[in-house]
C-alpha cells in the first residue's frame, strides 16, 4: 500500500479522503492542519496532526496531497513541501504555472523529490487534451469551455457585496458556441459570447436588491464582461438547491487535414462532475501514484502532466494494459 | 528537421504524406514499397524506393512510419523494421496485442531501437482514455463506442458475397444506448444494443438482391449479430455519395466517488474524423516525434501510448507547454 498525507483539510481533502477509499493500493494515513487537530474530526475518523509536526511524521509518508488554495496557501506549502517528500497539488492560477514550477522545482531537486504541480482537470485533464489535440493537428484551433458549474471564486466575490448574505455562481457554456465550434466553423468569440453567468443571491433582510443587481453585473473582471443573471431565493432554498459543487466542461478542437486541408476533424474531450473537488482529488491521487512510481525509479524535480506516461497512473501492470485497455 | 520514412504507400501512407506537410519539424524523405517504384507515383513526388533497399537508406532515415495491414504486413513488417530503424506502427488487432509486443519488444531491445505500435485512435487515443478513466476512478464503467464510420473489414466482407459489385459499410452506435450511457445508468449491452450496422450495395447485373440482402444479414461474426440494413444503389451513386472514409467514436466513463457513491462524474471523449486514414496518420506522426526523443534519451524496446510522457509528443519546448498549455 501507498501511504498518503492529506496537507490541508478542506473540500479537497476530504475529496483525498474518500477517493483514496476506493482504490486497492493507496491508503491515508493522516491529516495535517494549520487548526488545532482536537477540533478537527475527518470523515473516517483519520488521525490528525499539527501541520508543523509534519517532518516528524517522514517515514511514515510516500506522498503528500498537499489540499490548500492556490491563491496564497500552495506558493508556500509544495516548495516547502517538495524539500521533504514526494508531493502532488492542484496549483490552478495558469498565469502563475511557470514561477510555481520554477519554485518547486528548485526545492524538490535539492530535496531529491518528485513534485508534481497542477493537477486536476483544469490544468490537468484539460491541459492533456490541449497538448495531445495541437500535436495530433497542427492545423488546428481548440476551445475550452467551462461549466455549467459552481465558480467558487465568483461565488465568494458576490459574498463581498453589501447586502448579500450568500451566494452560488454558476458558469454556462453558451449553447450556440458550443454548436459553432463542434461544426468546426472556428469563431473567434468574446467572453461573453462563450460563457454566461448565472447567480443566486441570498439577500440580508431590507437589503437594496436592485443595488445588489447592479453591483454584481457591473463588476469588473468578474461579471461586467459577460451576459450575467441574477436571482433572489431564500436561504433555505440555496441550501436545498444549490448545496453541491458541480463542475465540468469541454475542451474542443476543430483541425483539417489533406493536401489542401479537405477533411476536416472534430475532436471533443467533456467532463460533467457531479462533485468538483471528488473529482480533483481523485484525479491527484493517480498523480500520487505517478509520482511515488517516477521517484522510486530515480527521478527528480517538478512536474506536471505533460510529463507522466500514463502507465504510472494505474495501479495495473504494463501487462495488464496492453492487454485490457489498449 | 525529423526524417521520416513511409514503408507501404496506400491510404495510410498516403495520410503520412501530407501529415507531415502540416508539421514545422518533420519531413518525409521516402517512400519505401513493394511495388515496382517505377510504377508509383507520390501526391507530392517523393522520391520512391524497393522495401527491400531499405537498410540502404539508414544513414537518411531518423524513424520510419509503417503502414501496412495488421492481418500480415505488420507481424513481419515491424519486427523486421525495428531491428535497424526507430519505427512506430498501427497495429490494430486487439486480442494480438501482446504477442505483437513481445516480437517487436525483442527486436527493438535487440538493436538498440524504440518501436511504437498501435498507434492511432484505437487502439491509441481511445485507449489513453480508458486507462487514464479506470486510473482516476476506479469504481467506474467505460464504454468505446464506433462511428458513425466506414468499417473496411465490413465493406470487404460484404464484397466477397456472390454478385456483389462494391460495397461499403458503416458502423453506427446505436442513439439510446449512448443515452443511457451518458446518464450514468451503466446499462449491460450486447452487441446488437450498442452498433448497428448500414450496408450500401452496388449488385452485378441481374443478381439477387433479395438473396444477397440474405447473405449480409446471416453473415456471422460480421453482421448476424447486429441490426443490419441494406440499401441497393448504383456504382455512381456509391461513388458520389460514399467514397469518404469517415469515422470516430465515444469513450464514455461513468463512475461515482463519494464515501457511500453520491456524486456521479460521466467523461467523455469523441472523435469525429474526416478521414480515418487521415487522422490516424496525424497520430503516427506525433508518436514518431515521441519514438526519436525516446531514443535520443537512451530508450530501447517495444513502446506504446501508455509509456510516452505527452510532452514528447509536441514540438514545442517544456517551457511553452506549461506557459501556453496547462
Amino acid at each position: 500500500m501507498t501511504k498518503l498525507a492529506i496537507y490541508g483539510y478542506g473540500n479537497l481533502g476530504r475529496g483525498v479522503e474518500c477517493a483514496a477509499r476506493l482504490t486497492g493500493d493507496m491508503q491515508v494515513v493522516g491529516v495535517f492542519t494549520r487548526r488545532d487537530p482536537a477540533s478537527l474530526q475527518t470523515l473516517t475518523g483519520l488521525p490528525v496532526y499539527r501541520a508543523d509536526e509534519v517532518l516528524q511524521h517522514r517515514d511514515e509518508i510516500d506522498a503528500i496531497v498537499i489540499c490548500g488554495g492556490s491563491a496564497t496557501d500552495l506558493p508556500v506549502m509544495t516548495p516547502m513541501l517538495a524539500e521533504h517528500f514526494t508531493v502532488v497539488d492542484s496549483f490552478d492560477t495558469h498565469a502563475h504555472i511557470p514561477d510555481h514550477f520554477a519554485a518547486v522545482n528548485a526545492a524538490a531537486t535539492r530535496g531529491g523529490n518528485v513534485a508534481i504541480i497542477s493537477g486536476g482537470w483544469d490544468p490537468g485533464l484539460f491541459s492533456l487534451m490541449r497538448l495531445l489535440h495541437a500535436s495530433i493537428l497542427p492545423q488546428s484551433k481548440t476551445y475550452t469551455f467551462w461549466g455549467r458549474g459552481v465558480s467558487q471564486g465568483h461565488s465568494d466575490a458576490i459574498r463581498r457585496v453589501p447586502g448579500v448574505r450568500d451566494a452560488r455562481q454558476y458558469t454556462v457554456p453558451v449553447p450556440a458556441a458550443l454548436e459553432a465550434v463542434r461544426r468546426g466553423e472556428q469563431p473567434e468569440l468574446t467572453a461573453r459570447q462563450k460563457h454566461l453567468r448565472e447567480c443566486y443571491v441570498v439577500a440580508e433582510e431590507g437589503a437594496d436588491k436592485a443595488e445588489i443587481e447592479r453591483r454584481i453585473k457591473t463588476m469588473p473582471d468578474y461579471f461586467s464582461d459577460y451576459d450575467t443573471t441574477v436571482t433572489f431565493l431564500t436561504e433555505e432554498e440555496l441550501l436545498r438547491d444549490h448545496a453541491g459543487l458541480p463542475h465540468g466542461g469541454s475542451v474542443i478542437t476543430s483541425g483539417t487535414t489533406g493536401l489542401s486541408g479537405e477533411n476536416r476533424h472534430t475532436l471533443e474531450y467533456t467532463l460533467a462532475l457531479g462533485s468538483n473537488p471528488q473529482f480533483t482529488s481523485s484525479v491527484l491521487i493517480a498523480l500520487a501514484r505517478a509520482a511515488v512510481r517516477m521517484r522510486a525509479r530515480g527521478a527528480v524535480g517538478c512536474k506536471t502532466v505533460f510529463d507522466i506516461a500514463p502507465a504510472d497512473l494505474s495501479p495495473l501492470s504494463p501487462e495488464e494494459l496492453r492487454a485490457h485497455y489498449l
